[in-house]
This record gives structure tokens, sequence and C-alpha cells, in this order.
């Protein structure tokens, strides 16, 4: 049995690399989908795509509605769903894709660092398991095989 | 026929009571439900009713445990959903009561500063409409009336 | 027991006043809700509410999403659903409309003339009932009671 | 991960082989299922397979109850939907397929010329992503990979 | 707290007006609803509404069409269904509306004579209660209240 | 893409059998599934695992409760039902699978002689599809790969 | 608005009247439903309603269904679930309860002694808010209102 | 065709090994999944994974957020469940696995000794087969490929 696993969350950093790296290690039988990473891909590729839009705002929508159709897919082909929050960004698309998640009764793992403790309360609360490191998110994975 | 509709986001001005007033003025057949708008009352809930906790991250586990519970009351009963964002606070809950909302086909409107137009975009193009103020919202609401 | 009933379909005609008028008469326990329909109220809304929009594309982009919510909120409230067809309009929303409420399994009658029948053959088949007048469909409607 | 795409719309032209054709081009994992796209024979499936119809009406919905069955079939084990629209036909039961894949919370992709842009406003509305071209809409598809 | 009970099965006695009457006589806080009992009307109404039919095929799936939506509206509106089988009828609708309603998650009761215990052994396994007479079936709703 | 076929009804002679052949003789994607179609087994399937119940009537639900959980397992695995009606039987297990189908959303077709189309009318007008011989329901099954 | 709290858990002492007394002192509009709460009605329904029964087993099973479909016909009519555990019984179906209504997504509160921790912290876990006394699961309903 | 089986129930003797050992020996296309078997590692997942908790509640509660994500992952993987109650532990967690998976529409046996009868009544009665022994529920399952 193979587990898909969606890697929800920012995309400021190498986090998911480092994730798929140790899961390798593992020899978890695992496969990872993530959002498009690449963050300047993932602005333009409304106006790569739809061409020219009007503002910031149609700019910004184009990207989003296809971001949006990219991880609906995703998601609907996951098992598992691991969203992280990091404390530089507001990332309240990674916020929509967990409340998602668990609201489609995805199991859902929250990875966030102990200073977002507080503005992340409820979030937390109704997801299944809430970690700091992505090692931690990384053994939850490993026990369903255990 | 009268809608139910749950007034997501921040807590912390007094942007419901505005809403709830001009909704009255028109005489729209509308009922409101809400969060636990009292910040304090809010954070100290979980306390107040399961007694003292271990440590903070436990106290606001407990909190949102209930406020959490209030919320999928409050929501299951709704037929429309109004989530505002503030330029001042991070409301990742509110992120999450959205896309709730939205993955339960609840119809949903988002409010939110021209500032938050890109940190919002990906929830702002799955929700239904998205609007600058409580007095747009309450235009949207007042149409399916009309 | 009070049935609601949404009636989807073209807005360039008093069809939706006959019908609710022949119920009337009949003394019916239906309440009736609709889109829209003056016309012109419907393509402006979205620039009504939300301000000028860049060209025609995002103008009607703003006003379709305000119909859409208001259609998603009176479909949800409905126990049956009847979508008119006529022979001038091109009515892409109203076979949206009657494909969305079989989807959600609201019972639904389509009314449509009979040089209709090759281009809605499709819809037709899923629908519950197809009948050619208001009248007939207000029998239908009426059958349930009996 | 391979996906399996809906070709919901007209077939009366062969953008369904195009589309196809440059997706092989393009090495993307997809594997594409459609309505019968041969017209004659999917008007004349229901006498084909039920015998004679007492008339055109029951013809036509012989046929419509096969290729119903059909299009049901192969839209639930697909992963996105991308419907085409073009200039000429009425294609209700384009619309029809958009809209009871968007209900069904399949990712939907439309297609269509500028010219459709008013009457297709409200389903454009309710998919993921609008596009003019087959290219475009490959586009989007090939990003899911990326 | 008023139920609603939807009561399927042959329309070939009084059994519902027994059921209904006795419920009086009990003063419990039930509204009872049903499909057309006027057998003849039921087999008439098809053609009735819609006009002449080609044929008695075409004449039966008229009626049938318009009896289903009865039925769909009716039953989804219920909070418990009764599907009383009697010695005399095929009665293949009341299965389908007794597995219908089992389906669709509303608690089912069945009547049936002891000499239906082998042929209805499968569908009286998955209902929730088999009794063998209307007076047992309005215990069982009578207890609802205890 | 292979599918996979439940084929529902009478176990009183070899249509299955038949059925298959012709559809490897066709060379058809299928993959056939079916209730125990050995009858004396299915009867007694109960007490053979839950040992000798108190008389025929728990005999008959020991059987069903068995009989019901394999229905169960291999309906939710199948794309498509076909339900086969003949003249001899009462087969009301037959009507409860296709409407349990047809309520899941399963594309569904009805085989059933001329003879039964006024007691099967209703579930006739539900499932997507009625034909007279296993040779018919073959061909919509074809017709899908075409 | 008012609220329908359905109160499963053991029927062996006068926990829910207490309940219900202290839920009108506090003028909550809370409407409350249980399972059947005279325990020699609850096992003697069975054989009450359907005769006697082969033996303890058939006794047991005809009860259980009675009251599984009471507490399915409340559960579905409840807005929150309050499920009690006490310390001197195995309360299987309390737990079968709370279950069923966490995933049903019924808002649900588990009221437990200290000594149960261990054995609930699965179901605990899975729950929204857990307490001790039935003061606690008041003032929870309470806080919804305020 | 191959099921996955989720065997739930108490984790106290290997009747799991048993289990799957005799279906080897049938040779049935059964792939088993499990919750964590060994009881400490069970127990001390969530301190394992989340660091030492505050006291026995919150360490019992970590565990079983680990442990019931494990169960939501792999339950939803499988086709048919079996839970296993023993005379010796109070099992609720095994009570609710049962409940919820029935919930879910997924097929499910349950095995326990005769002294349970009494005690789990309302479980058995929902669960669609009850044997009391993994021979018979193995039975059971081969039944389905017979």
């Amino acid at each position: 049995m193979e587990l898909t696993v969606y890697l929800a969350g920012q995309i400021h950093d190498d986090w998911r690399e480092q994730l798929i790296q140790k899961a390798k290690e593992k020899k978890l039988p695992l496969h990872f989908v993530s959002p498009q990473t690449n963050h300047d891909k993932s602005d333009d590729i409304g106006e790569e795509i739809l061409g020219e839009q009007p503002n910031q705002f149609f700019r910004d929508d184009a990207a989003s509605s296809i971001n949006n159709l990219r991880t609906q897919v995703l998601m609907q082909k996951s098992d598992v769903v691991i969203a992280l929050f990091g404390e530089k960004y507001k990332q309240w698309n990674t916020a929509m894709d967990a409340s998602a998640a668990i609201t489609m009764n995805k199991p859902t793992i929250i990875v966030r660092p102990e200073s977002l403790i507080h503005p992340l309360k409820e979030l937390s609360n109704k997801a299944n398991v809430t970690v700091e490191t992505i090692e931690q998110a990384l053994e939850v994975l490993a026990y369903i095989f255990e």
C-alpha cells in the first residue's frame, strides 16, 4: 500500500525537498504531491496562460484560479495532507488548504513553530495532529506503516 | 424566507454590530450568528469550563475546542457565510472558517481591504464573491431578496 | 407541507408571474424563488456593487459571481426546480442550473417548446419530467398534493 | 500519477484529436475519455440498440439515455473535465456536463471563444478556469505536473 | 417535534387510512405523506398531463416519471419510511422505494405478511425493523416519542 | 480503462455466463462481479457459517446478512450495474439492488422482458437504460468504449 | 434559534433529568431528545412489539433494531450530541452513538469521569470537547448562545 | 480483485496473525491493515513523537491523535472492516471504529464471544454480520469470492 501525501504550505524554502529526501532514506512507500513551489512561476502562471490582465487584482486572480485547480486535483488524489506554517509569511492559502482537507475528511498534520501556537490554535485543534518539525511529521507518516 | 448568516472574522472591532444595524435599517429578513466576539471570553473559555490547563498551548487548545464546537453548530445552521479580514491580525481561523464553509458548499462572501488582495488571492478565488466593505457584503445579501 | 420551488430559466418574459398567478388560483401551498428577473439589473449588479470593471469580460464575471451566489442560496433552499427554455435565447445558464439541480438530487421539471427537443435531449433525459407549457409544470406540482 | 481527463463539448470538429496529439507531444501522463464523437452514431445509438422508436422525440430520448450512461461512467472515472464550446452549436449538453462536473467537485476547465463571453458568463464563473484555446487548456493541465 | 412519515407500498387497499386513523387516536405528532393512492389516477397521470403516448410502454413511462418525481419530493421531506408489502401484487416499486430510502439513510420499517419472509429476506435484513401489521409499525413509531 | 460491472438479478439460469462469454468474444475490457449464483449455497450460507438457526425466518435472515455484505462490497467496487428481471420469480432483491445502485449514483441498466413493462415501470424510469436482452445490455457497455 | 440536543449514554441514573432541569433554569433555548431511558422497556421493546423471540440473542436483537431506529431518527434531527459515560457499565452503545454522531459531523461533547480517561482516549480525541460533569457540558452549550 | 480489510479490535493477543495466516492458507486475495498492535508502542507514540506531555491525560491524548490518524488513513483505504471484541477489555475504541466504519458505509463484520451478546446488541444489530470466531469472519470474506 502506497500513500499519496499532499504537502501544503509555504513555498519560500526547501522544506518539501528535505521531507521527501528523509522519506526516501526511510524507504517509506510515500508519493508526494505539492503546489507549484517556484514562487515566480506560481504568481505568473495566470498571465502566462491567459495573457496580460488589466491590473494586479486580476493578475492575482488569474494565477489563483490555476493554482487552485492544481491543488484541487492533487488533494483529491491524496490520502494524507501535511500543512506547514513558517514564521515569516501570512500563508492564508495554507490555512485554506488545511481547512479544506479537514472538511473533506483527509487526515491532516499541521507543522508549525512554537511561536505560532496562539494564531493557529483553532486550526491545530481541528487537525488530526500538530507537530513542530518535518521530522515529526514524517514520524507520524512512518507510524502508519509500522 | 429568512436566511441565517454566519459572520466569520476578526473580533477586534464592531464590524458585526455595524453590519447587523444596517441590515435592520434595510429591513432584510436576515438572522445573524457569530463566533464569541468578546476576545478575553473567547481566549478564557477553555479554562473557565475545563479548569486550569498545564500551559499556554493546552490553554489555547482547550479554548479552541469549545470555540470550534460553537462555530460548527452555528455554521451548519447557516445559509450564507461572510468572512471579514482586517489589516491588523493574522486571522488564520477566519481563513479556516471561510475554507470550511466553501468546502461545505455554503455560499461565501469575503470582505477584505485592497491591501490584502495578494495574500488572500486563493481564498478570494474560491469564494463566491469578494468585496471590500461590509456595505457591499450587505448589498450582495440584499440582492438575494430583490 | 409547503414546498419551495426554484424557477430557473429565461428572464425575458413574464412566465414566472403567470405560473405564480396560476398556482395562487389553484391555492397550492407553493413558495416560489427565482433569479433576478430584471435583465438590466442582473447584468449591472456586478459593477453596481463592486464598482467599474476593466472591460466587458470582468463586468460579466462580476455580475455572474453575485447572480451565482443568489442562485446557490435559493436553490439549496428549494424542494423542486423548474427550468424553462424558450426559443429565442442561448440560456446556457439555464442548462447549468438544471444540471446542478439534478446533480444535487433536486427533483427537476424541464419546460421547453417542441422545437427544442433535439438540442435539449440529454438534459431532458436526465430531468425527472419534461413538459411543454407552464400549465403542465404546474399540474405536475399540483399532483404532489393530490 | 496519471490523470484521466473527460473531454466534454462539441463533436462537430476534431478538437479532441488535436488536444490529445499535443498532449502526447508534451509527454503528459494524461488519459483522455470522451463522449461518442461520431455524430450520426451518437444520434442513432438509441434505435440501434433499442429498436425503432415511435417518433423523433422518443428516438432522441433513447439515444440520450445511452449517451448519458456513457458520460456518467466516464466522468465518474475522471480527475479533471474540459468542456469546449464553439460558436456554431447550441450545445446545451456541454453546459449540462460542465455543470454536473462542477457540482460533483470535478476540477473543470471551460474552453470558449471570446464571442461567447456573455452567454457563458455564469458557467465560466463557476468553473475553475476559463480559456479560449485548447493549447491553453493543455497548459493548465501541464502545470499540474510541473 | 413532529415527524414526517412516508408510506410506501401497495395502493390497492386502505391500509394508509387505517394507519393514519390509529395514529390520530394515539395522538402521535406524525404527519403522513404517500404516493398517489388512486390507482387509475396514478396510471393515467402521464397521459393526463403530457398527452397521449405512442403505446403502453411510453404511457407507463410518462406516468412513472411524474410518480417518481412525487415520491422523490416527499421522501426527501420525510424522517421515517414505512414500506408495506401485501400478498397479491408484485410491487417492485415498493422494493425500489424502500431500498432508496435505506440507501438515503432514512430509518425504514418494512410491513409484510409471514408468507413473504423468503422473497423479502434481503430487504428485510437491510431495513431497520420488519413487522407484520400496521399496528406494529405504529407501535415502533409511537416508541420514538415514549 | 477497465470497468467493473455488477450483475444483479435472478440466479436461476445462466444469463451471467452467457453475458460474460459474449463480452469475452467482443474483447471488452470488462470485469464482472455477481451475487452468489448457486441458489442452495446462497440460501444455506447463513447456517453454514453461523450454525443452525431457530426457524426459517432466522435462517433466511442469517443468509441475507451475508449475501447483503457480499453485494455491498462488490457493488461499491463497481462502475456499472446491470439488473436482470425474468418472468418467473419475484426477485424483490433485484429491485432492491437496482434501486440501491441508482441511489448510489451507479450507472444502471435494467434488463426485463416486455411482459414486465408495467410492474417495473417506476424502476425502469429511474434507471439509465432499460433493455430486453443481455445482448442489448452488452451493446450499451460496448458503446462506452467505442 | 433553538437547538436540538441528543443525550446519548447510560440510562441507569437520572443525569438527563438533572441536565434538562439545569438547562431550564438557565433558560437556554434547547430541546432535548434521548434514547428510551426506562431500562426494562428498552430491553423488552422487541418482544413487546414483535412477539416472543426464540432466545436471548434474538430477544436482544429485536429490541436493538427498534432502539437503533429511534436513535437514528432522533440523532438525525439533532444539532449537537452529548454522550455520557459512567463508571459502572460497559456502554458500548454509547461509544457507538458518539462515534456515529462524530462521523455524521454532529458536534459532539463527551462527559466521562477522570477514571475513564485511558479507555476513552481515542473517542475523546475525536469528539469536539470532553468534560467531566453535566454542568460543564451545559456550560459548553450555553456558550453557543453567549 | 483484491480487497483491503481493516482489522479493528483488541491488540492484546495474536488474533490478527491467526486470521492473516488462515487467509493465506486459503489463498484469498485479501490485504490486511491494522492499528498498531504493539500495546506499549501504541500508548507511547504520542510522547515519542511530540515529546513529554504534562500529565497522563495529555499523554493519552497525544497518543490517540496519532493512532486516530493512522486508523482514519487505513480505514478509508479499506473495503471491509472486521471488529473483534474479547472478554477482557473495555475496548471502547473498537466500538468507535466499528461504528465509524458502519456510518461510512464500510461493510462490517463483528466478532464477539457469546458472553458479550447483551452489551454489544446495538452495534451487532447495525453491523452487516456478527460472528463468534475469526474462522467464521474469514468464511464470510471467502464467500465474497466464491
